[in-house]
């Protein structure tokens, strides 16, 4: 039987700041990746979503990103390979520690915006996150964009890795994203991309912005929870996959 | 054969801001409170540090306190209880974190600066933080002020507490300290510091301002390391305790 | 003819995270309370409501707070009188760096959160603020709770006050506003509120909780933009001066 | 009459940590550029730094760098250019606050760090800075690397600008610095450098590395006041351009 997970970022709020339908998008998902309070998130936030997360039996992963509030943690910060491997064994601890006040487990570490992006290229940044997250958690998953070289850096660490597709993204004929800066780079048609996401699970690939065929590997399936449309996206794509009969279940999980 | 810990607050530097006498104190001291980045310390600090306290075979602990910076922790925050909570999870966590990865354990907690002293007299925040500790972390020592509210929570909580003297520090009829800013409340004569120190731990007593004796348990003496003095001053009393044949040991250790 | 101002909280947007209602408050009052960065706002929302300020011929006022973005400068931070002098003038001035490069004169200054809760009854802190802003922008207003020492400090300083009142709260026998944690301390009734207010300005009273007459000094009115029935508080009482023939204009203004 | 500024980075401390000799540099060199809170620096020492550059007669300059206080501002931030606009208007506001305060003039801009370094080669990014700096004070001069893009676009925008040389560091033959990771690219023997930088003001001229003579426009010298030698090393240089006959001024001042 075929089977998929669906991972969103949740906990993003920060103080009197809300973002994120996190209460609706919490149980349309199997798996949470949580802010980690360097770009987004605070300590109380994660202390409610790590319980969000308990009470609806999804998942809960570290989302932990570069010190970048102002910038949402999409901003590049010229940090050495040995502090970014700090910074990530802070965050994915500081999120284990709610995990434990919880007593739930921590299940994967996904990384956030520009740390995610760059990870998923440069090589060098992809074993110094492998490392951290060997050394702090060696029992997590990892999720890495498909094809990626964190993928296949994570599965050199020993790591278990979920190799992450995106539901509402257009593909170029390499597997890479089509850069968000590009018109037609984001697909909003809830329909279409409930189809597409079903076609990535059951055939093991999409069709480029040209039209060809990319083979991926979907593990799990990212959906957002900005807006309404977001979130309806997000139940649509639930939907098609149990009608056509995947399981939707957390990465991983028995 | 009596016994005591010593301890210090270690890992306060910041990036290119160095404070505090490390190397040296970490080798002097038998229970290192590690700065946990948001009065004080960084995630490649608490790295460095939690790496130091590995080598020279010292306790490490959490070391948490308000999230000021710019104050040292020394100011009151407003924060709720509940802010506090997790704040406390939140940095506790993160600093096991770098014990995880280091493979040493977290052996205890101890509040830093306004944190400290408001927990001392405050019931309900030293229920909170009691709870805090034992939700993360319930196999850790906590170390308390001696005679304090927070050392009675913490015994209540069924947690392991380690009544906490000072070193340097006069202490009034009550066995509170004398507040910093009263002229002499704080000693600078290594010789009769070492001689007090002795007198603390055989006798469970010390002698207040006021020539009166004070009933006091010194599981764990705190000396500093902020300067050449401080650091003089520690050696002075490790020194002095193990010619009365007083093992130093770490708190709780075999 | 009788003149009040109406002033309201603006810029309290912080990178991603998007609060109030900008736009649509900007052009219903006459002075705009810009957030400095410390407690809410970031340099780019900041030169974003100056622009907003300027086109809609608002008054720009700087409105700094406590350095708290996690709790919206609504905590209490211990600082020293020194320190709050320093972040005063740190906040002031760099709104007025906005105001330069956009060619708006600064016009006033306002409190935030508990910085201005404080003030308003602690001498020795308003003197400072106080002597801060004489000492940085001594050409612009003061906004003080009516009959506070605040608004007495600043009167004895030399600098121009305005006594400001609020629209949607309760008022105790004393003059003081009724703590928000009591029941019935936020009114809701835009019609009522409208009545209140325009009350306020021709008699210069104001019926108290338990039903007195409560004397006081209308210069200034808040309003706030947190959501769509505030802005609808705010445009009802602006139309209620109106048509009671009060003009509503900027403190201060010709 | 030859003449030449001599500056310095001075109020890096922030809270509990100190760095630099500031009383001493303060009274060696003619400008000081003083940190804004973002990369070092905090409003109580900036207010302090002010104070002491009034005392000492020295000008005083604001020293805007990324938002990056863990990494002193030596790291990339990637903000977008308007957002470092609005941040160099914030920093340079604030810095002027304290001047204000203190009724001394905000004399020059010099940016900070990686800041510096990108403006010095990149145009876009050097605009941006030249534009900001015209708009909130256009009355100041702007401190440039020698022959650097930066100082012709500062010339260009019509700013008052000053070429600025390194006494301690080697120059490659086009001009530029030799990058910090070479080895020998910081000199540290005072003779040699009070020697090298007499010559750099009277022949407009230093050898490069590479034993080539490379023209360059001294307006101003960099020293350092990081530690005991660098300080030494100032007052040499300070004194052999003194017994050179040549006038050590403010950049600008009559």
């Amino acid at each position: 039987m075929l089977r998929v997970d669906m991972n969103a970022d949740l906990g993003e709020s920060f103080g009197a700041y809300t973002i994120g339908a996190d209460e609706t998008l919490m149980r349309l998902v199997t798996s949470a990746n949580i802010a980690c309070g360097f770009h987004a998130g605070d300590p109380s936030v994660m202390e409610r979503t790590v319980a969000l997360a308990a009470e609806a039996g999804t998942a809960v992963g570290a989302h932990p990103g570069y010190p970048d509030l102002q910038g949402f943690g999409r901003r590049h910060v010229g940090m050495t390979l040995g502090e970014i491997r700090a910074m990530l064994i802070y965050q994915i601890g500081a999120l284990r520690g709610f995990c434990a006040a919880r007593s739930v487990p921590l299940r994967h570490v996904k990384l956030h915006g520009a740390l995610y992006n760059e990870a998923a290229v440069d090589r060098d940044l992809a074993r110094t996150v492998c490392q951290a997250v060997r050394d702090v958690a060696p029992e997590v998953s990892v999720f890495c964009l498909s094809g990626s070289v964190m993928l296949s850096e994570a599965e050199r660490a020993g790591l278990r890795a979920a190799s992450e597709v995106f539901a509402d993204r257009a593909y170029n004929d390499d597997g890479t994203l089509v850069s968000r800066k590009t018109p037609g780079s984001v697909l909003h048609d809830a329909e279409a991309v409930a189809r597409r996401v079903v076609g990535m699970v059951r055939d093991g690939a999409v069709e480029s912005v040209n039209g060809n065929r990319v083979p991926l590997r979907a593990d799990s399936i990212c959906v957002h929870g900005d807006n309404a449309a977001a979130v309806e996206l997000a139940r649509r794509v639930r939907e098609a996959l149990e009608a056509e009969g995947v399981a939707v279940k957390a990465f991983g999980a028995e």
